[in-house]
C-alpha cells in the first residue's frame, strides 16, 4: 500500500456509493477498539476483525466501536453492510474533507465534525470524526492515529460523572462536547499567539511578524470553515427534534450549543484582532519610511545648499576677489553655520525634527 | 488559595457539570448581602454561611442574595443544592466567559450579563453578573470585589420609586437596567476620549494618537462582544413569554430593550468614527510624506544643478578660457541665480511651493 | 437657571421614571401653543399654562399642542398626569438621545422622530421631535426654539389641503409628512456639498478637501443613525395596524414610507460616494507623490554622474595627462552633454518624462 | 416656460397631493400617442388634447396611450380626474426621482420603472417611466424626448408576435420587457468600456485611467440605485397574486424576472471588476514608486561614494603625500571602478537591478 | 454560416419567443446522440435527424438524446415543437448567458445548469448544459464540442453502477452528480495556482505575481458567478417537492446538495486566500520601497556631510590656515572617519542597519 494523498478530484466520474478515500493516509493499521459498559460491567478491547463484537443488537450494554483510520475501505464496507448503511453514507465518512453535517437515517443518526489540533511543530491539523449513533451503540471514525476520545474513554473506565448510568445518547453528547471544548483549547492557543505577535508589535516589528499574521490569518480560515457549519449541526442536534436525544441529552447538548455559537464569537473576534493588527503593522511601516524620509530630507537639504557654497569657492576663476580677502575663509564658514542653523530652526519649527 | 487565572482550556476533558471557575480570582472573600424587604419590611445584612438564610419559600418578604465573588466552588454548589439547579446553571455562574443568555428553567430564570467598567488606570473591566429570578426572590452572583447595584441596595433602603411596593419581578427588572444604564457611561467615557483624540489628530497627530486609536479599536472590540448578545437577551426578556415577568414589569423591561439597542447603534456609530479617524490619521501621515518629499525635492533639484556648475569650474584643466575672463566669475553667479529662480517659477506653477 | 448638557450618564443609577432632561438646554422659555381647528372654526393662541387648554376631551374640534423646549420638566409632568401617561413615556419626552420608535399606549400613539437641520453656519442639528396621537388630538414636544411645523400651521390656518377636514390621524400624517420631506432638503443639500467637493478633488486638491471629506462622512454618519430608525416607526404605520390611522391616512403613510425608503436609498448612495472621493483623494496624493519622485530622479540621476566627472578633474594630483591636453575640457563637456542626453532618452522611453 | 430643473426639495412643506414636476424639463411640447388595436384592427396617432379619446371604457379593443413628457402638470391632471387616480399617484408620476415601484390601486395596476439610456455624448441618463394598467387600457408616461418604445409601437403595427391577439396585460409585460431588455444594452456596453480599461491599464496606464474608473464606478452606483429596486417590483408582479395579470402573462414576467436577476447579477460582478481594477491601478502606481526609487537609490548609492572619493582629492591641502604619487591617478580611478562595481554586484544581489 | 459571437443586446426589442444564439459559435456541426437503455438493452448511436427517435413515448427503455451544439436553431426548434416545450424555455435554452434555474413545467422539468473546464491554453470555460426532464427521457443541450458526459454514456454502456436499473430521475442525477463532482476537479486546479502563487510570493515576488494574483480573482468571480445560483437550483431539486424525483433519486440529490455547498464553502475560502495573497503582494512591495529608502538614506546621509567637508577644503582662499598644517590632512581623514562611525552607530540604534 502506498503512502497518498487522495484528493476530491479523484472521484469526479466515478458513479455514487464507491468508496474512494479522500484525505492523508496517516497511518497504515486500522485501530479498533471496542467499550462495552452498562452501569455495573465496563469492558474494552482493541479488535481486529469487525466480526469480534457481532451479534451487537441483543446486548443489555452501550457498545461504542471507536474506529481510528478511515483509510481501509474494507473493514468501512464491512461495517456499513452490518449495520446496513447507505452506500452514500460511507462515502462520506471516508471523504475527510466533508462538511459537518447531521443526517437522520431512520433507524440511526449520522453526524460529521472536525476535530482540531496542533501538533508538535505547531501545525494546525484537522481532523474529520463522523458518529453512527444507534439506540444502544455509538460507532466512531476517527482520521488521525492519536486518539481524540481518551479522556473519555478514561472517564467510562473509571465511572467518573454519570456516563455509565446514562444511555448511547448521553456518550454521543460527551463525545461531541470533547470536540467542541477542544475547540477552545485550540482557540486560546491562537489567542497566546496573537498577544506574543502583539507585544512584538509594538516593540519591535519585523518582517517575520509580518509573514506570522498571514499565517494566522490563514489558520483562521482554516478554523473558521471548519467550525461555522459545526454550530448549525449543534443546534439541529439540541432542537430535541431527533428521536435519538433524550431530554437529559438534549439539556446537555443545549449547553454544548452554547459554547459553539461562544466558539463562533471568539473566532470572530480574533479574526477582526488580527486585521486590527495587520493594520498596525503597516501603519508602522508607513510610519518608518515617514521617520527615514525625515532623517534623509534634513540632512540632504542642509548639507546640500552647504556643499554648494563649497563648491562655489572651489571655482578656478582667476578673478575672484572674496578669495583674496583675509576674513574670507571665517566669513563664509559662518555663513554656512548660520544657513544650517537656520535650517535646523525651520526643521524644528515644521516639527520635523 | 493560589491567585491564579483559570481558562477555558483548563476545563476541556472534564465530565459536564464539574465546577471549574474560569475567570481571575479577584478578590478570595466571597461577600453574600441578603436583603428581605416588602412595602413595610426592610433588612440587610451581610452572612457567612448559606444556611443562615434558610428557609426562604414561605417568607412573605422579597428575598434578594446577592453574592459578590463566584470563585468559591462550595458557596455556589451548596446554592444549587438548595434551589435545586442544574449541575450545567452552576458549571455557567462559575464560568466567567459565560455569553450572556437567558434560560427558562421552569421553577426559576437564569439570565447571565456582563458589567463593563473603568477601573483606577483607566483599563476596561468585563465583569459576569448571573442572574437566578425566582417568583419571590432574585440571587445576583457578582464577579467582582466593587458592588455593581450598590445604587438599588440605597433605592430598596430608602424606598425611593415604587421598588419596595413591588415584586421580584420587578427587583429583577431594576437590577437589569442598572446594568444597561451603565453601559451609557462606558460609551460616553470612550465618546470623550474619541473627542480628546480628534483634536489631537487636527491640531498634532503622533504617533501615540495611533496607538489610542488602536486600543480604543480593540476595547470596542471587546465592549461589542460583551453587549451583543445581551440584546438579543433583553429582547427576549421584554417579548412577555415568560411567566416571571408581569405586565408591569414587561412594560419597563421593553424600555430597556429600547436602551439596549441605543446602546448597540451608538456601539455601531462609536466603530465607525474610530475607522474614520485611523483613515485621518493615515491620510495625515501621507500628507507628511508628501510634505517632506516635496522640500526635499525642490532643495535638491535647485542645487544639484547649480553645484555641478561649479564643479565644473572647479575642474583643474589648463586650457579653460572662461577661467581666465575678468567677468567669468560674476556670470557664472548671474547664471546660476537665474537658474536657482526659474527653478522656483517652474515649482511654483506645479503647485509645489 | 443654568445651560449644561444633560448627558445619558447623568441617569445611571436613578430609578426609572425619573424625568431627567438630556440634550443641550438651547432656549430657557418654553412655548406653547394651542391650535384648535375643525372644518369651520380655526383658532391659535400661545399659551402659558397647561390648564388653560383644558378640558380637552369633549370638544367637537381637533386640537394640536405644540410644545416647544423639553427642558421645564414640570410642564412635560403636567401633561403628562393630564392624559395619563405612563412615566417612561414621559422619560423618552425628554431624553433628546431617544431612538426613531412607536408605542402603541392603548389609549394613545407615542412616535420619536429626528428632524434634522443646517443652522446658519452650516452646522449640522438633530432635533428630536415627540407625538401623543390621541383620537382627537395631538401633542408635539420639539427641542428647539425653531418652529419646525410653521408650514403645517400656515396650512392650517389657510385651509390649503383637506387638512381641515380630517381628523387627527391625518393632521399626526401632515406634521410626519413634514419631517421626512425635509430629510430631501439636507440631503439635496449635502448632494450639492459633493458636487463641490468633485469639483474641487479635479481641479485642485488641498488638505482642506481631505477634511471637508471627512466632515461630510461624519455627519452622514449622524444622518444615518438618525433616519434609518425612522424607515421602520414609519413602516409599522404605514402597515395599518394601529387603530389609530384610518385608511386615507394609511394611505398617505403609505407615500410617507416610499419617500423615507427613498431618502435611505439616497444616503446609502452618498456614502458610497464620499468613499469614492477618499479614494480618489487618496490616489492623487499617490500620484503627486509619484511626479514628485520622478522630478527629483531625474535631475538626481542626471546631475550626479556628471558632477562626479566633473569632480575627478577637480583632484589635485600632480600626474594627471588629461589636464594638460589642449581639448580636455571641451571632451569633457561634450561628455557630459552625451550623458546628459542618453539619459534623457533613457527616461523617456521608461515613459517617465 | 423657463427651462429650470426641480428638485425635491421644492416640494417640503407643501400639502400632500399638491403637483409639482420633479426633474430637468427636457422637452416643451408634450406628446401624446393613442394606439388603439384588436387582433383584426390597429390605429395608432398623435393626439393633442385629452379629450380625443374618450369614451375608452366601452370600446371593443385595447387602447395604449403613451405620454411623452410629464412636466405637463394639466395633463397628467385631466388623466388623473379622468380615471379617478388618487393625487398622490400623480405627484409620483411627475416626480421623476420616484423610487421603482408597483402599486394595486384596485380599479389599476400602477407601476414605476426606470429606463437607462447613452446619450450622444456617451452620458448615462435615467429616465421614469410610469405605467397605469387596467383591464383592457394601459398609460405609459415617459419622461424623455426620445421614444423608448418604438419598438413596440412598430411590432404592433406589424402584428409581429402574438401581440395584437393578447390583453393589456400581455401588452404591459412586453413594456416592461423592453425596458428589462434595455439594461443589458447598457450593461454590454458598460462591459465593453471595462475591456478597454484593462487593456489600457495592462499596457499604459495613465492618469485618465483613472478616473475614467471612477467615473465607471458612479455610473454604476446609479445604475444599480435604478435597477435594484426594479428586481422587487417585477418579482411582485410575477408572483402572479395580482388580478391584472392572466396566467399567460405571468408565465412571461416569470421570464423577465430571471433577466431581472441576471442584470442584479451582473451589476455585481462589474462592481467587483471595478474595483478589482481599482486595485490593479493602484498596485501599479505603487509598482512605479518603488522602479522610480530604486533607479534613483542605485545611481545615487554609486557615484555619492565616488564623488566623495573625489572631493577628498580635491582639496588643497599642502601636505597630502598621495597627490604627488606618479600611480596616484590611475590608482583612484582604479578604486573608483572596483567600488562601483561592487556596488552594483550588491545592489544585483538584493535584486534590485 | 459566418462565426460570430451573439450578444444579449442582440436581442432587446425583438418579440419574446424568437430564437436567438446568445454565445459563442463554437462548432458548426451539431451532434446528437440517442442513448436508449433499460436494464437488459442498450443501444447507443449518432443521429442526424429528430425524426429518427421517433415516437418516444411508447418505448419500454429509458431515453437520453443529448444535443452538442445549441446554435442550429431549427434542431432546437423541432425538438420544442415535438415536446410541446413553451418558447421562451427554447429562448432559455439557446441563450447561452442564461442564470442557473430550475422550472417545473408540469409535464417537463428544466434545468439549467453550468459546466466549468480549463482548455488546453488553461483558460477557463463556462458552458451552459440545459436539461429536459421527463418520465422516461432526459434531453441534454450542451453548448461546447467536448462531450461532458462521456464518464456517464460509459458507465451507462458498461452497465457499472446501478444506474441501468434505475429511471430517467436516477439518469438525470448522475448527469447532474457529474457537474458538480467537475467543480472539485476545478477548484482543486485553483487551490494549485493558488499553492505555487504563495510560494513564489514567499521567495520571489515579481510583477507577473501580481498579474497572475489579478487574474485568479476574476476567474474566482466568474465561477462563482456560475456555481452560486446553482445551489439554489440543486437545493429546490432535493427538497423532494418535484415528482419527477423518486425518493431514491432525492436521497442522492441531497448528497449533491451536500457538495455544492461544499463547493461554495471553498470558493468563499479561496477568495478569502486571494485577498490575503494580494495584501501579501502589497506588503512586500512597501517593505522593498522601504529597504531601498533605508539604503539610499545611509549611503547618502553618510556621505553628504563627508562630501561637504573634502569640499570646504577644496575651497581656493588665500588664507586657509589648515591648509597649511603638516598633520591637516590626516586630521581631516580621521574626522571623516569618526562621523562616519558616529552615523553607522546611530543607524544601527535606530534599527535601520
Amino acid at each position: 500500500m502506498v503512502h497518498t494523498i487522495g484528493t476530491r478530484a479523484d472521484k469526479a466520474g466515478l458513479p455514487p456509493g464507491t468508496l474512494v478515500h479522500i484525505g492523508q493516509k496517516r497511518s497504515c493499521q486500522v485501530k479498533i477498539t471496542l467499550t462495552e459498559f452498562s452501569e455495573s460491567q465496563y469492558q474494552s478491547k482493541e479488535i481486529k476483525e469487525i466480526k469480534e463484537f457481532l451479534p451487537l443488537k441483543d446486548k443489555p450494554v452501550i457498545t461504542w466501536i471507536d474506529i481510528n483510520g478511515i483509510h481501509n475501505l474494507e473493514t468501512i464496507q464491512n461495517i456499513g453492510k452490518y449495520f446496513n448503511l447507505h452506500p452514500l453514507i460511507l462515502e462520506d465518512i471516508v471523504n475527510s474533507e466533508q462538511r459537518p453535517k447531521v443526517e437522520d437515517l431512520g433507524e440511526h443518526l449520522f453526524v460529521v465534525l472536525k476535530f482540531l489540533s496542533y501538533d508538535t511543530e505547531k501545525k494546525l491539523g484537522i481532523e474529520q470524526i463522523s458518529f453512527i449513533i444507534g439506540s444502544n451503540f455509538v460507532i466512531t471514525f476517527q482520521e488521525n492515529g492519536e486518539d481524540v476520545f481518551r479522556p473519555i474513554k478514561t472517564r467510562i473506565k473509571n465511572s467518573a460523572g454519570k456516563i455509565r448510568a446514562m444511555g448511547a445518547d448521553y456518550l454521543a453528547y460527551s463525545l461531541i462536547d470533547a470536540i467542541v471544548d477542544n475547540y477552545f483549547v485550540i482557540l486560546e492557543e491562537v489567542g497566546l499567539k496573537l498577544d506574543i505577535l502583539e507585544e512584538e508589535l509594538v516593540t519591535n516589528p519585523t518582517r517575520n511578524t509580518l509573514h506570522v499574521i498571514h499565517q494566522l490569518k490563514r489558520e483562521m480560515l482554516l478554523i473558521r470553515k471548519s467550525i461555522w457549519p459545526s454550530r448549525e449541526v449543534i443546534s439541529s442536534l439540541q432542537r430535541g427534534e431527533l428521536s435519538f436525544f433524550e431530554d437529559i441529552a438534549v439539556l446537555h447538548l443545549k449547553d454544548v450549543y452554547d459554547h459553539a455559537i461562544q466558539v463562533i464569537d471568539t473566532i470572530e473576534t480574533l479574526r477582526d484582532m488580527l486585521s486590527e493588527m495587520m493594520d498596525i503593522y503597516l501603519s508602522s511601516i508607513s510610519n518608518r519610511i515617514n521617520d527615514v524620509m525625515r532623517v534623509l530630507t534634513i540632512i540632504t537639504t542642509i548639507f546640500i545648499p552647504l556643499s554648494f557654497i563649497a563648491g562655489v569657492y572651489g571655482m578656478n576663476f582667476k578673478y575672484m576677489p572674496e578669495l583674496n580677502w583675509r576674513l574670507g575663509y571665517p566669513a563664509v564658514l559662518l555663513t554656512m553655520l548660520c544657513l544650517g542653523i537656520f535650517m535646523l530652526i525651520f526643521f524644528r519649527k515644521k516639527k520635523w525634527l
